[in-house]
């Protein structure tokens, strides 16, 4: 074809993004490099998004911070790493029984979210777009099989946001640690269990050499998204053009980092489970006091958060439309495929 | 900001597509214009892809022949609706009892399909992109309940593609006809029954107020995607900057039309509810008679078509492994979520 005339005259803008993560959680940590990769292929190079991993200039729970403050234009961040600011936070990622993927896309994109979130995110001078999902995650590695809420009480766990304080309420002792601290922690026997994402990215970091019992759902992430935030002055500043570059980048970041984790999960947890990994469904009696203890979570933050309530009750709603539809087509086919093609 | 400068230099392109679909069916025919404006949006009003519906310039079902030779650059249509053709034009939309939305994309994007759906579309002198999903569609509407084997025999119905083999196979008497006849044909009784798609374009052709059993799930279409197709030597001239803009736009349309779908659904579904719509589960009997319907016809279509032996075996292994991975986490977590949030 021709050659390329459209950077020609294009300005040339070179921005930096602070991930969250780091390199060694590719699909996560890759969600930034799909958006900078595309959008640097489309201007011609012209526009450029330089992505930095976690720590190399902010710590990977400062990413929205150093946005927020203009250090950088832009961060590649989970909402609900912020939930000590504010628990509206949560919602843009998940909240302990909240949407799944699919749901949390059509809230956002179509049920009125982006706006809701956006107007929340004003007051840290920030815009949002949506910028990858992991999927329902995995509900976390446990050296002690528990059974009974009997089990729970008093087993210490790595566990973030607002599961970990659900978990609490039901007498879990539960803490926050980094990814890379993790492993010897529960090696040591300093925690007695931990979660972190599913069986991809859980895999590298090697829980399973020192906890054999692989519980699931993560109920306290059922579609967690990942987000993009941008400082409000670098946004406005934008050429056209470019905003418009971004958006498009951004939607193909969270598709493709949806697809990506469901083609590896399902061989990662093939080769766990052939090193003697034992899945473990919750029961009902851990999940049910779990969800009773979030629903008064978020009854008792809604007395007392108006950000948090006008949200969560549009969430919930839309979550509740949703639910409904998604039970009739889409649950039944599932299981029936699940039991026959497999 | 800065006038954009991006279009200044750029070549001015202009392309046709042809869709397949209707403009009242906004949702599955909006995912090209979800394309066509952001690049247009993107690159200055330079490189612009005119929509034209179904009709305008070919009928819905001969979009790719069009392509093919040349007579527009591109469309948007089902690949499904050309398996007269061959056979394995089905697996880039979808087969009776094959992949969920997420797997298709998971498959395609990252698991090879991509590349094989391809090399085999070169055959036609077009590339593919995805370009939307519907989620799994709804099973279709009957004026008289069917709950055995029995029932199914006789019965006339309208039903596209491989779906339609499959319900042959049991004894139905199985057709297609063009959208805007089927209503008068279900309501005249020319027809037992019919399926479309889902609730939201469901209802606005007004199935209901003649057949009022609305089974589900659509087993023939468990995550059907749409596609975009691009003439080869379009393709081949076009500038690498517009080559990727189109590609980023197209995971737009695609996962902006799940998530459109899955917002308005739900609500549709509501109102038909409303409206003294019966939903109906098909049966074990007749469910599990078409699995194996179907299973049969994939082993004889593989035995004389290498083509679709090639792509199947891999869809196959693709699709079993993410059911196993789909029907830990994310079964156990919907299941709960749709008895409790509700």
């Amino acid at each position: 074809g021709a050659a390329p005339a459209i950077a020609q005259s294009a300005p040339t803008i070179k921005w930096r993004l602070t991930s969250s993560f780091p390199k060694s959680l590719d699909t996560i940590y890759g969600g930034a490099e799909v958006l900078s990769k595309r959008l640097a292929a489309m201007t011609g190079g012209k526009f450029t998004v330089q992505v930095f991993a976690a720590g190399e200039i902010a710590p990977g729970l400062q990413a929205l911070d150093v946005t927020q403050n203009g250090t950088v234009e832009c961060c590649h961040t989970c909402s609900y790493y912020y939930v000590g600011k504010d628990k509206t936070f949560g919602f843009g990622t998940s909240v302990p029984f909240g949407m799944n993927a699919r749901q949390l896309n059509a809230w956002v994109y179509f049920g009125g979210g982006d706006k809701l979130l956006n107007e929340f995110y004003s007051n840290y001078n920030v815009v949002h777009f949506l910028g990858g999902n992991t999927g329902v995650q995995m509900g976390g590695w446990f050296r002690k099989e528990i059974n009974t809420l009997a089990d729970v009480k008093g087993v210490k766990m790595r566990i973030a946001g607002l599961g970990g304080t659900v978990f609490s309420a039901l007498g879990m002792v539960t803490q926050q640690i980094a990814g890379s601290d993790i492993y010897p922690a529960l090696e040591k026997g300093t925690i007695d269990a931990a979660e972190w994402v599913g069986p991809y990215d859980d895999e590298k970091l090697g829980f399973h050499k020192v906890a054999k019992n692989y519980y699931f759902p993560g109920w306290w992430e059922p579609g967690p998204g990942i987000n993009f935030f941008i400082n409000k002055d670098a946004w406005a500043k934008l050429p056209k053009e470019y905003q418009e570059a971004f958006q498009a980048a951004a939607y193909e970041a969270n598709v493709t980092m949806m697809a990506e984790y469901d083609y590896k999960n399902p061989l990662a947890l093939r080769r766990l489970i052939g090193q003697g990994v034992k899945l473990k469904k919750y029961s009902n009696e851990i999940v049910e006091a779990a969800y009773k203890a979030a629903v008064q979570l978020y009854s008792d933050e809604s007395a007392k958060n108006p950000a948090f309530k006008k949200i969560y009750t549009d969430y919930l709603k839309n979550q509740k439309d949703m639910n409904q539809w998604f039970g009739v087509a889409e649950l039944g086919m599932d299981q029936f495929l699940q039991q026959h093609v497999k």
